[in-house]
């Protein structure tokens, strides 16, 4: 669905896919929908895709243990609506500058972690299978 | 209140301010919160940012011929948070990569055009002085 990610399910908003680089926790959110800009979408349906995202985001924080969360819709390489939800910390292997483009570390999830993720946000954040 | 910015006033969301590389339209909405991350405000704070972000998106689109506008709150070097909404195409100083830390073009505003945006902003967001 994009380039990199593997897919780990669906909420009530979109798919929820993952980063492949383990480096990070970086997730991304695509709703369905013919909109390509997260503010063209009408609020209500806005609202349900930041409402997955701020699931997400605590998962990254309470569960995964960073302190910050960075979250952004780009799309200027891929132009299908999706939103960015990074988990960050000081001295993170691209700390502080923005993750896209800069982060490669060719650390890679294993199985294993995908699908202990996979588990905690069906408990956590509704996820279900795609 | 932000580097290399201009306050250009406030909404309800918050504070209003522009970005002087005048290279692309790069807005920034500050709220008046002690909350650092996006996603940790509580829906209707959130809703209420969004939707200045929203209609500065609609002027940038609408008004200064943009057809994309990326949006991001990342704040990893300014802790106070700050949501991002740049208007970009095809072409611009740093298409397709993302403005931060790419968009250093030391192109100016002029105080008029200044000016002519805080009066539109005046009209169409309801923008008024800081």
């Amino acid at each position: 669905m994009l380039p990199d990610t593997h897919l780990l399910g669906r909420t009530d908003a979109g798919h929820v896919l993952i980063q492949h680089d383990a480096a990070l926790p970086w997730f991304i959110v695509v709703p369905e929908t013919a909109t390509t800009d997260l503010l063209d979408l009408d609020a209500p349906h806005r609202e349900r895709l930041l409402e997955t995202c701020a699931a997400l985001s605590r998962y990254v924080k309470n569960d995964l243990g960073f302190p910050k969360v960075n979250v952004a819709s780009i799309g200027n390489v891929v132009p299908r609506l999706h939103v960015h939800v990074v988990g960050r910390r000081p001295g993170d292997p691209c700390w502080p500058a923005p993750v896209w483009g800069n982060l490669a570390t060719g650390e890679r999830y294993a199985p294993e972690r995908i699908a202990e993720m996979t588990a905690a946000l069906e408990r956590l954040i509704a996820l279900r299978p795609a």
